[in-house]
């Protein structure tokens, strides 16, 4: 843990330059618009410490999976994010000497996130082995106004010296994936072109053939006046820069502007690509870097009004909250339902891939909450494109019939993941993409999500659990062999509660959901039937697995059985382990870890959570009392759901303590590993602890309710939500809680067991008092 | 399955040169000595498929592990088999042509291994693109009576044309494991030097730092006369050469003798490898190829004279039997207790490691009754002297006190296996390597071995199932979490029955064999107490546990079962599997496998075959009957068991049936593998099914048994066995069994029910009529 970042509320701030923080900092400072994202990087050379990155959305590259021992079934290739050509760069040379921080005396060094406007500030002074000193100011930003555009202005003050200045800004695309299998590189050129202050290079991943086309226009200032310039051309392999130089006096200060663009094929016909990318460049360019940045802060005014949370009284928190809805919307704007949201969103390339079942379990509900229904609806539709991906994911596992196994982690469609434990067994992740279309449904009240895309969906899933359950004639019941549940540190055990609940609900789910097409819509009912050659039969069977589904219970303890068998574990709880052997996942043998009683994340909670009106109170009280204790959270996902049960038991400083947990893991670098990327996912379930937990809200029966609390350290909280066609801004103090409703919309809302009419225009204030 | 392997009771023959079987033939007509083995590879220059190995035992290369994902616990290197230095290499050019087999046209080409003597013949004419013909016979053998040497005798006939002959023999190091897993070569040059007829190179491993010498001596013939000649030396890295030319006209034979030695840094000093390595050749080269090959044939002689089986009636299955015991004592002579049998021995590099829990389960028993008594006490030693390493092994999977867990997978005692369901779980290794003590000390009465060696290794083994159990409180037993059993097509499972009955034998066997170290030698007893920090509480525990232990069973069916729930598994037989569905481990996906009823290999079967004695015979037969039909046999251990038992249970034509699947595994080619190497470790499991199924033979209380019938498609079978100081011959004929005793040791031996005295150079005869 550590603890280097300064509180601000809507600044992300490091003060004074170690080498040793940098990685973790490129992380934290990353930039991103949905489309096109990257780390923090410096402009100019930096010969020390850095994971360089940037990274286009949407483009893959297929690296042949690296596996000890095979098994059948493993797909042959693992589809990684790529490292992307890097367009930041600008080599400056001061004499015969390079500006690079990790050979110069550097002072007053600043790295500034900031989130309000949507930009990275850096400063620095800079002694050189020569003893000339340079002031450096740089600003940059990836417009979220226009995906495509990125800018830099980099600005650099000789201080004691005059001389020359030699500047090359440049486009490098030679680059590796530092989490390459077999040391590949991904990248092949396809066409350059410098003329004038403008450079491109069009780049092409092998196997998948992306082209990726990457232009920067460049301009320069001497103490605010345009100079003009005649650069040399600069060719390398999958390289081209610019170089020229300037004529500088102590004090003068040199300001070069570099606007960039990334066009991808994606969006883009290949044969038009660099003209594209032109023209998108001349636009750029002649809208200049200060009408760029202004549209970059009105783009981001308008997120922060749809989503901000405002914490008073707690400035860490404050800043953390703000982090991480800043980053989940550099992450995914929902635009394009090819898009999705991988673990490190633009910040790293570990994990590879873009989708887990993280998107539906923990995204869904913040992008329903805090953006345009279409954000959340473009993630849904995303899994409805990959379908027929599914079906044949799960064929060859040997299913069939238009059973579909959504993958694991995925970037078309295809499994990428080779670890049999998870690969195959790992299955709960259908149960969640099923559960995200019945959320988006209760949130929007969007049925018509069903007609087109949602209840095919869902009786692929339906028909994979089918046939994955198997009838016990031990038992007399349905059991569900070979899973590993969303704990990890159990593999393939036989009826995983949370697995076996989640699959029932999705068989009388998808019932549901086709009787509601049948009876709005007979003739799309009608025509998928036929198209998924769909046989109404299929009914009676996941009826009589709703029926008799085996769950494993204990009954003296009153408590659902993680497993079969969990009982026979050691029972000891996490509070008597010595903290020399924390964290589990690094300190003992897997084996060990498999044996224990320990549990990496919410799983029979898990279940509870997306199910609690199915329990009543107590039930959800006595299973939390059981497993939290022997619950490590060595995942990132696992306190926020704690930290909302808590609060719904009304243990409301736990529910707290779990929401600390996560809210500053990568600020604070809790887990050392944030130098990775950050945690992008498990920032939705930081978002849900204070909504969800906090706030209490929920929707229900198409209304809003809340059940609210204030943090004991907070004065108070207020968040605002968009809620089917109108805005909400709630306000949450130590009196109780107001509601102001921008809409015209008139509502009811449920606080507490009340209902309240809220009038669109209207506010409501609830005290205290009249709650209890 | 192929079928081109000519029957011949003592040959293995391949007639017709078919580039497509080349690599099983490889496979199949490999040489070794114990010390040292190769692949029949060609002398001369083959361009087409050839996997080329050279093997010296006990040189391995630990190398870099290579995973997918890495998991806590799993070592950071896989000790392989190295291929070493090529001896055999003789180049050989006509005119300008090289003879290459792939580019002439063959014919006459004919492959003999000479089991009885104990060498490899090969025969062919070629034609080369000129039309130029000649005719090659190469006879080639590794000496078993000095297991440094090999010698090959090279004869070409020019057949019809006058012109040159260039012939080099040469030593090339430059090779590398196909198994590499980061396509490393493992060896680097240490000198090399070439005077006169004679070469020499000496390599080192890699990491390892193993030294061997390779030389070589060359003598060459024209038409049986010597030919004196004066060689270009050929240096290339890691090769050393000679090349010399010689006039021949139509008809005349040249003839090369390379007589070669390898010698290892593990039995020289490195300073004296090569001096030592040139008094070897010296040695060699002064006796000559017919004097060497005298020594080989009167070697093999005796190992037939200790081990032979004669089938009368099916010459398939004289041929095949004799196969099996001529590769393994090809494989292990017994002579070095570091040294173990490879599942592939020296016939190839897959499995990598050279000790599996093979070696204790099924080629003890084979060495017990086929060499000297030291031979097996040399594999147990092997162990002892890895306890140390096993222990090591334990403590880094947490356990402690001198628990000791022996490797999956072991060349120098640390484990090589990184699977985690294997190399974690799959821990019932270490009851058997505790098994073969007790066997051990059954057949030979040598309890001394505990004394030395064995307790010491059963303290470490009892103290290690200790603390791999853990108390259920919900069952209040002890139960085994988190085990894969010898049937690996299930992972992680709870209460695996063999494994904890083997556990439980464990603990009783070790508080046994203290007692009988206590009584007999009570200093060495409290020295080796004293060592350990043995506490006599810990007999205690075992003994709480030996009572405590949990086994699941089913009551109504009357059979222990394989493991906690796997009666939950939908209950399908292997019959009722289409044909095409097998076998599964190439046509399933791994988690359907898993989910299955079907068994690799025999697991509570294989428990009930250890201890056999304690299950009566209907308990035996309810198990067999239910478990047979849901074992696919996948792993070639698994028939001989299954033989066993049938046999035991008076089911003649399946114990037949499971000798069948592995008798000729190899020879021809069953599983479409033998191109890697031989099954080596599964040909004692042959061996076992015809000396303890057909013959049923048992040592129980000090005494010999037998049970025998003789399979219906044969007239006779007879074998020799040691035991306790003398041999005897059994003889099983349709009228009953003659047993001669060759020693002058009396002996009472027991046939069905019955015990009879057989005095020193005696026989008995009992007839069937008398057994009924």
């Amino acid at each position: 843990m550590k603890n280097y970042i300064k509180a601000d509320e809507w600044n992300i701030i490091e003060e004074g330059f170690d080498p040793h923080l940098n990685k973790i900092s490129e992380s934290i400072f990353s930039l991103g618009n949905g489309r096109m994202g990257q780390r923090a990087n410096f402009e100019e050379t930096y010969s020390g410490e850095t994971l360089p990155g940037n990274y286009v959305a949407g483009v893959y590259y297929p690296d042949k999976t690296r596996v000890g021992w095979w098994k059948n079934g493993y797909p042959e290739y693992f589809a990684k994010v790529l490292n992307a050509a890097n367009w930041i760069g600008i080599e400056v040379k001061i004499g015969d000497e390079i500006l690079d921080l990790s050979a110069a005396e550097v002072s007053d060094f600043k790295r500034i996130l900031n989130m309000h406007e949507g930009y990275l500030e850096r400063s620095f002074t800079a002694k050189l082995k020569s003893g000339k000193t340079v002031k450096v100011k740089s600003t940059r930003f990836c417009s979220i106004a226009d995906d495509e555009v990125g800018a830099i202005r980099y600005s650099i003050s000789a201080l004691n010296f005059d001389g020359q200045l030699t500047l090359t800004p440049f486009i490098d695309g030679d680059v590796k994936n530092q989490d390459s299998n077999y040391d590949e590189k991904f990248w092949e050129a396809v066409n350059d072109e410098i003329s004038e202050n403008e450079a491109y290079l069009t780049l092409r991943t092998k196997k998948t053939a992306f082209e990726v086309c990457t232009g920067s226009s460049v301009q320069l200032f001497k103490n605010k006046e345009e100079v003009k310039f005649t650069a040399e051309d600069i060719r390398k392999e999958k390289f081209v820069g610019q170089t020229f130089s300037v004529e500088v006096k102590a004090n003068d200060e040199i300001t070069l502007y570099k606007i960039a663009a990334n066009l991808s094929s994606e969006n883009h016909p290949k044969a038009s690509l660099l003209a594209n990318c032109k023209s998108v460049i001349k636009n750029a360019a002649a809208k200049g870097f200060d009408a760029l940045l202004k549209e970059q802060v009105e783009a981001w005014a308008t997120k922060w009004q749809e989503s901000d949370i405002i914490i008073e009284g707690d400035v860490a928190a404050q800043q953390a909250i703000r982090f991480n809805i800043f980053q989940l919307f550099q992450t995914y704007t929902g635009k394009d339902d090819r898009l999705n949201i991988g673990p490190k969103g633009f910040t790293g390339e570990k994990y590879g891939g873009s989708t887990y079942w993280d998107t539906e379990a923990y995204c869904v509900p913040f992008y329903l909450a805090t953006a345009p229904q279409e954000v959340s609806k473009n993630l849904l539709v995303y899994r409805h494109k990959q379908l027929g991906k599914a079906i044949e994911n799960a064929e060859k596992l040997g299913f069939n019939r238009g059973a579909a196994l959504y993958p694991m982690v995925t970037m078309n469609g295809e499994e990428c993941h080779n670890e049999w434990e998870i690969t195959f067994e790992e299955i709960h992740r259908n149960g969640a993409i099923a559960f995200a279309i019945f959320n988006y449904i209760r949130y929007t009240g969007d049925q018509s999500y069903l007609f087109d895309y949602g209840l095919e969906v869902l009786i692929g899933i339906a028909r994979f659990w089918k046939q994955r359950v198997n009838w016990s004639s031990d038992k007399q019941q349905y059991v569900m062999l070979g899973v590993t549940g969303p704990n990890e540190y159990e593999n393939n055990v036989n009826n995983n509660w949370y697995t076996s609940t989640l699959a029932a609900w999705c068989l009388k789910y998808a019932k549901e959901a086709a009787d509601i097409v049948k009876n709005q819509q007979p003739e799309k009912y009608n025509s998928l039937v036929k198209a998924l050659n769909f046989d109404e039969a299929e009914f009676a069977d996941w009826a009589d697995i709703v029926e008799k589904m085996y769950y494993p219970v204990d009954e003296e303890k009153g408590i659902f059985l993680q497993q079969d068998g969990y009982l026979d574990k050691e029972q000891i709880l996490v509070k008597d382990l010595p903290a020399s052997e924390r964290p589990i996942n690094q300190k003992w043998s897997w084996d060990r870890i498999l044996r224990s009683c320990f549990i990496k994340q919410a799983d029979v909670l898990q279940g509870l959570y997306f199910f609690e009106e199915d329990y009543d109170l107590d039930t959800l009280k006595r299973n939390f009392d059981f497993y939290e204790p022997r619950t490590v959270h060595e995942s990132s996902l696992s306190p926020c759901v704690h930290s909302i049960l808590a609060a719904k038991l009304n243990d409301e400083a736990r529910a707290y303590e779990f929401y600390l947990r996560t809210a500053r893991l990568d600020l604070d670098d809790y887990n050392n590993d944030t130098e990775d990327g950050l945690h992008i996912t498990s920032m939705a379930g930081t978002w849900m602890s204070v909504i969800e937990g906090f706030a209490g809200m929920r929707v229900r029966e198409d209304k809003l309710q809340f059940n609210p609390f204030l943090p004991g350290k907070w004065k108070s909280f207020s968040f605002t939500i968009g809620f089917r066609g109108t805005t909400l801004k709630v306000q949450i103090t130590e009196n109780g809680i107001n509601i102001k409703n921008s809409g015209s919309i008139d509502l009811e809302i449920g606080i507490r067991d009340q209902y309240y009419k809220l009038a669109g225009n209207a506010e409501i204030e609830v005290d205290n008092a009249t709650l209890v």
